[in-house]
């Protein structure tokens, strides 16, 4: 049975790509990171799902990212709420985060004899952060076969080139677990704000699928 | 002044990287890897290193590589003693570490609005690691101008085509504080053991330079 990683988050689109990898056949590696998130919250959604999903193993790392900063999301810059998005790169932009996630993925898929590795990045309905688009994921396979000792890898990113709708259509269509994701930067008592670029996204999303979304907003 | 980051292990090759970006005229941050290795030791070395090189900042990065294995450096696999350098990749290697510390330095980079990376890696005197090759190296760099908010990046690795006796006469010529240095994947009380392949060619480069080592070795 063929194996991967996959970098599960806790939020919607690495919940769909968890749901997409079991039920393409693979044996699921989920990777998750407590990395000083102010949004910690999502690392208990991470083990939820990962349980639902069914992998054989679910590893949380931690890094304190908090020692780099540079990022509203580790550190106390204020996360923006009712931002027009689209405009630049935001303050919740955690420097070169996928790049270290991916590194981390990388490594121990070598180790568990894993070649794909999957991860729920968006350059569609997404905050614009570069290391979401596909110009980073290919240049950072080339990495990855460069890099290591059996070379062969490949990045999985199915949600890459679609709509906010289009991840929520398939991931009911995949039966991902999304009544336990958890999307939100800045939860208020566990709620989600409803207001933070990730909560936008998410909220727009469903809205335009016709899907109600299962997790509880503030208001 | 121009700002850089140098990947400081606490060897020789990233001592002599500190000395050539400090001589260079750039402000130093330096960062280091706590990252469960057997040679613990070393962290120490790089903390003496940067002192005395003078940096601006020492960062030291806990991460726990233990959590992957797959490396006699990270796990209970015996470090080979004596072994014909140049056989394959040896049990050595931990995966995609080179990645996983550039991912890092990059992020930090970004931080404190430094360009340059400095990374002490080898490619003629070196135990075949795969992320030491100069291919590795370029097309990390691509993945930094991609994955980055600001990009400009530039991995700067001085040593890459160098054998271990140019090390050694560079080292020497820069003034880098090479008696600080720690080179010993299995250190035994403190002293270097002269037989692991870091040892060997550790000590080819002296022999060949006509250096005296000032670090203690056993026997």
């Amino acid at each position: 049975m063929k194996k991967c990683v996959v970098l599960l988050s806790g939020g919607l689109d690495s919940c769909t790509c968890a749901a997409i990898a079991k039920n393409g056949g693979y044996e699921v590696y989920a990777m998750s990171f407590d990395y000083g998130q102010r949004h910690k919250v999502e690392v208990s959604s991470a083990r939820a799902v990962a349980d639902a999903v069914g992998v054989v193993e679910h590893k949380v790392v931690e890094i304190d990212l908090r020692q780099i900063g540079g990022s509203a999301l580790t550190s106390d810059i204020d996360v923006p709420k009712d931002r027009e998005i689209g405009e630049g790169v935001p303050v919740t932009y955690v420097p070169f985060r996928n790049a270290i996630f991916l590194g981390f993925a990388t490594a121990w898929a070598e180790v568990v004899g894993a070649h794909d590795v999957f991860v729920g990045v968006n350059a569609v309905d997404y905050s614009g952060y570069p290391d979401c688009r596909g110009e980073f994921i290919s240049a950072f396979e080339k990495v990855m076969n460069l890099g290591t000792k059996c070379g062969g890898f490949r990045i999985i990113a199915p949600l890459l080139k679609m709509s906010k709708k289009e991840i929520v259509l398939r991931a009911v269509k995949e039966g991902a677990p999304i009544e336990l994701t958890h999307s939100c930067y800045s939860p208020v008592s566990g709620k989600a704000c409803g207001r933070c670029d990730s909560c936008q996204l998410r909220l727009k999303g469903f809205l335009e699928a016709g899907v109600s979304d299962p997790v509880e907003y503030c208001d």
